[in-house]
């Protein structure tokens, strides 16, 4: 199978597609990115992936010299030549190559990066649930600016995979953030669904911003409000959301089990209401009331 | 002149040395490096700034397969190919190439990419000193790691740019830390020199090394101890080091005189000892006494 990679204004060979040794996203991770999830061949919020790369770019004030549109036809060729089904789209946006040097150069091209990668998701994960550990959150106040400065995240995810669970929730002053590469939700005993607020503190999934219209819609309770690991660990259920992998039941948070061990039903139904957004939305006019309003 | 990069086991042209889209080091920042500078053709404090390259790579636990003899066999070439006699040499080390996925890639061979710089300093600078803002310090809590997460860095310097300054001081929680690229040194009326104590909110410059035993050896009191905002704007007089720029005497911070607008004279006295230094040292013993004793 094909594997064409756009990069620097070239539609090349994956294996070919590289970047100078002084891309600034290379010596200083002075750049951004977005990582797009394809199902069943569409892709999923490309809209809400875009607004949020340009913001990105404008809270690093990288100058770009493209457009949403000139992304979308770049995404659309390559999703054709790759044959891309199942998998991600990955954009990175650097501040270009320049001599190294702190401050932003006066004149620079900024690197544009776009590739695919075909991904099957083992679908066991979610009749299974996946067990979480804590770590402290050791990261940069602007977390909400979807950076590539993601060495503390891929340290922290790292540390999960050692000691056999999937993610690591991130705890700042006794409040849990967000995981490392996902963003997590609780269910009390109430069905109240809660979630960390927009701040600096987390990224604001785009999962997560469509999977809060969806629970709106669908006359669930949701609480953007932190939570402390001792109510998360007495919690009904919770689950993890990210672009990757859409809604993953928690069934274990640390030494605690969650829900008795198994996916909870809630969170089975907002999977199912989740999975026919994505099913759904191509065929319907874009967010609007109907699609959203599910059950 | 010629312009030869290192990387990936190759000599090549600097414009044509590349790395991997999927490089990790462009992907998570999941890398690290060291600078360091080059004086009339001597290399200053090379095997410190490889003791700290190895135990960077130790700290985020990439697995190097190179020596230090292979390093410094590398730099060798360079500098007569590239006839370096002012500059200096920079060296990043990534994770290497793996299909993007946050957790570190079972097998992976590291990126070593070495390239060197021609530099020619303003001396004016040295002579005029310089002007300081202060930000808060919103980096990540392992600031000992010399890793290529830099974005809070390049922020904080093109803040410090744009408000017509060299340096930004990063203040943690009242405490000055460092700067985006530098440590930072106040002397009180005493002639006590202070500067932060190495922990995980620094980075230990090697230039500061070096400087506080040549200050020790020439009967300077070294306190290593965190300082706020005021005592600093209070100090008699006050310096950043780094390996680019050696010794900088600072004249402003924010909108405060120091030391009536001109380097002070412990600090060109501090200078001129660090100058002896980076010129003697290849003369005589590496690290001995009489080496640092100077005045």
């Amino acid at each position: 199978m094909k594997n064409i990679t756009y990069v620097n204004d070239k539609f090349v060979n994956h294996d070919k597609a590289v970047v100078s040794v002084e891309d600034r996203g290379l010596l200083f991770s002075d750049s951004i990115y977005e990582l797009i999830s394809v199902f069943n061949g569409k892709i999923i919020d490309l809209k809400l992936h875009l607004n949020r790369l340009f913001k990105s770019l404008k809270k690093i004030r990288i100058k770009s010299n493209f457009s949403k549109n000139k992304i979308e036809n770049i995404i659309n060729k390559l999703m054709n030549q790759n044959s891309l089904k199942n998998g991600y789209i990955y954009i990175q946006v650097t501040r270009g190559t320049a001599e190294r040097k702190h401050e932003f150069p006066i004149n620079y091209k900024p690197t544009l990066i776009i590739f695919t990668k075909n991904l099957n998701i083992n679908k066991k994960i979610y009749k299974k649930g996946i067990k979480v550990i804590t770590m402290p959150d050791i990261r940069w106040m602007r977390r909400d600016i979807k950076s590539t400065s993601l060495l503390p995240n891929i340290l922290a995810k790292q540390n999960a995979i050692e000691k056999g669970a999937y993610e690591a929730l991130l705890v700042d002053n006794g409040h849990i953030t967000e995981g490392s590469a996902s963003n997590i939700w609780i269910i009390k005993d109430s069905n109240k669904i809660v979630t960390h607020p927009v701040n600096n503190k987390i990224l604001n999934g785009i999962t997560r911003q469509t999977l809060i219209k969806i629970l709106k819609k669908n006359n669930f309770i949701v609480l953007e409000k932190s939570f402390n690991l001792i109510q998360a660990k007495n919690s009904k259920e919770a689950f993890l959301t990210s672009s990757t992998m859409a809604i993953l039941p928690i069934i274990k948070i640390d030494n605690f089990s969650i829900s008795n061990g198994k996916p909870g039903e809630t969170t089975q139904k907002i999977m199912s209401l989740y999975n026919y957004y994505i099913n759904q939305k191509e065929n319907k006019k874009k967010n609007s009331s109907k699609e959203l309003k599910i059950a």
